[in-house]
């Protein structure tokens, strides 16, 4: 085997300071800007001469029918928070935005939010009624479904508490935490807009009502305008079969709007002339204000972004030079336009590079390149839409909105980094 | 519980035939075409009246860290054929494309194709030289390379000896096995011209070879133009880190171009002023013709498409009435522009619908809606690219290259369906 010598790998190996500082004064790495040229390594400090993996044969095609991620990453798991909630049912985990790149979050690390638990529906007993006021009321088996025409999306999903946490201010130290609340995956569905053709939508109808399989019997009110539009009967995500905690066999997919109306393990769909003013758009997911009154129906998730690295759970590992800052944004309103980052607290914004898919309702991936003089930085991300509407501040937020809210936090998120690399989640007026 | 009744659910069970036709006339689906309406269900043949799944909690958000398929979609797996291969670590498997839709592989079902197993690299250790004729040889840690800007595109990756088996006739039943091994999803990393242009390329330089980690040091000879052009340093699939089957942490990325181009377990990238040769583009991946000539360095991956549902794995589980049907197209030369089926083995043609995001060397997805009156059907499926190729028969590829071929048969493919909605692999001249 050829020889690649190097410094030591500890480069790879986040959160070991002081080895890093060893391994970059040995490889010289902070003179080259942190690529060794292959004749000034250091020899006590290579990795094996020649590794097992380039003797030894490996495992073989039948090995993992279902493939897994390598034990190396092990760490990249969806992550809840005990203190959170009163049960495990009722409660939330998070993606870990911070380990992910591009814009579709795989299938194992989209975040779940549940109401009564993960439902184990079985796919030969689903059914999804439509009543109401339609003039035929039908019953779909899965098999049914698959009978008219699909589409194929790419949206994400957030859920309406995501940033929440924060409206009184940095609480919690990690983009997984403040902002993993969302994911955005490829959806294979039927448009709602066929199977309530084919029941046959009476003229009087206005709004209709998703109800979920679980014992929660999740349910939101929707209008008929937007379950016509582009809601989707979803089966599939990323390809393959819906996963259990994401209503398997069968979800609603409601673009842009708050992750709760997304029913999963899907089970009937009322059509009414009024909204029905259930549980979850009453006494939750609304948003009350200074004065005693309560937004309600505030479905659109609105235009927002975050850098996910660096972040407190993903520091910067080299002491200066060429760095990239990386983060997510996206609207309930359609495309990203446009994204702004501030290394110095706002005081200079530069244009980011958007890159991949610019799709409408669907994460954006950005970043912005620098060069890092290895002094401490304030790091902000701010989004445009095409609708016209810029991302705003914490403050304006609490400014227009009080600090009874929970939800529909949008608000720019700050970072700082520190000058050894670490970062804070960190609030500045 | 709302009760949602309906036929018995075997319609959403594969192959269970008699039980399917008798849920049909239970329910009166074939009258409906396919619909029952909630008035006329047959109360003997009830899902349970009120579910499991609706009246008890499901699992908490803290019991799958990394998420995994409902146990209702164990049969969605890779699959290999013992006897094609002396050993199982040189070896392949295929990816269940009559079970996905979309455009994206999830990353558990994405094929394999090993020659010497599946190296399990250390990322710690991971070093990629990049050395021959540049002006400064260099050692990139895992690290470093995430230092340089980052694209993320969403590109198909197929083995040349695709469909190899199906040169001399119809061989094998299932488009898992004519087709499976093809995957697309969205890759992360660093376009390799960045890596080459910090090392300085000499201006005699004309060709890479990128070399693997495994202890196979799988090799192959890429020209520079196509180096500079659109090749990527990859280290993440679908939003997480590449797979270990897949090259973790690192493997070249060769749109458009065959499978084993795409070096995994990325060591050394090597640049010369020739090819070099190499075992795995001499005595294999070398298209043998009929006057014992060899077809070398047959890198594009040409027009090709399959029907995936119906297929002899996906027979269709109605007896008439409304039917999808679904397909893959892909071109190594860039967009598909358009998808033809015929029913009739090729006596009426009918364009798709090509659904999903249209992105160049990425798998396309399309529909073809129609009335099945329940005879027999001869399927095919002819796509064309926007570089003007339009997929060829296998007898036309038979004419031009023989039958000793093995590779990059892109020959349009046979499904007989029957009266009984069974599918075969067949071919017609």
């Amino acid at each position: 085997m050829k020889k690649t010598p190097g410094p030591d790998g500890v480069l790879a190996s986040p959160g070991r300071r002081s080895l890093l500082k060893a391994g970059l004064a040995a490889g010289g790495l902070v003179a080259t800007g942190g690529f060794s040229r292959a004749s000034e390594v250091n020899p006590d400090n290579l990795p094996p001469n020649v590794a097992d993996w380039s003797r030894y044969l490996g495992a073989g095609v039948d090995a993992a029918p279902y493939g897994m991620p390598s034990e190396h990453e092990a760490h990249v798991v969806r992550r809840s928070v005990e203190w959170l909630t009163a049960s495990r049912e009722s409660s939330v985990n998070f993606t870990p935005l911070h380990e992910l790149d591009g814009i579709i979050t795989p299938n194992g690390l989209c975040f779940e939010r549940h109401h009564s638990g993960v439902a184990d529906m079985n796919p030969t007993d689903f059914r999804l009624m439509i009543n109401g006021l339609v003039e035929t009321p039908l019953v779909f088996t899965l098999e049914d479904l698959k009978r008219f025409p699909r589409e194929n999306r790419i949206y994400f999903l957030e859920c309406a508490a995501n940033s929440g946490m924060e409206w009184r201010g940095a609480q919690l130290n990690g983009c997984q935490f403040t902002h993993g609340m969302v994911h955005c995956v490829m959806y294979t569905g039927v448009p709602l807009k066929y199977l309530l053709e084919e029941a046959g939508v009476k003229t009087n109808a206005r709004w209709v009502m998703p109800e979920g399989g679980d014992s929660a019997g999740m349910n939101r009110s929707i209008p008929l305008e937007k379950a016509l539009d582009d809601c989707m009967v979803a089966f599939k995500m990323n390809g393959e079969a819906l996963r259990p905690e994401q209503g398997y066999p069968a979800r609603l997919v409601v673009p842009g709007w708050e992750g709760n109306m997304w029913v999963k393990w899907l089970r009937r769909i009322e059509v009414g002339d009024e909204p029905w003013h259930a549980r979850e758009e009453t006494s939750k997911y609304t948003d009350l204000l200074e004065n005693g009154k309560a937004r309600r129906f505030t479905w659109v998730m609105d235009t927002k972004s975050v850098i996910t690295n660096p972040s407190p759970q993903a520091p910067l590992l080299h002491s200066r030079g060429q760095t990239v800052l990386s983060g997510l944004a996206w609207s309930g309103n359609g495309r990203i336009t446009r994204v702004d980052v501030t290394t110095d607290g706002g005081r200079n914004w530069h244009q980011a590079r958007i890159d991949g898919p610019s799709l409408p309702k669907a994460l954006h991936r950005f970043y912005y390149e620098f060069d890092w003089d290895g002094s401490p930085l304030l790091l902000q991300s701010r989004a445009y839409d095409d609708a016209g509407y810029v991302q705003p501040t914490k403050n304006e937020l609490r400014a227009a909105r009080g600090t009874n809210s929970i939800y529909h936090n949008n608000g720019i998120q700050t970072w700082e980094v520190k000058a050894d690399g670490s970062v804070e989640n960190v609030e500045i007026s």
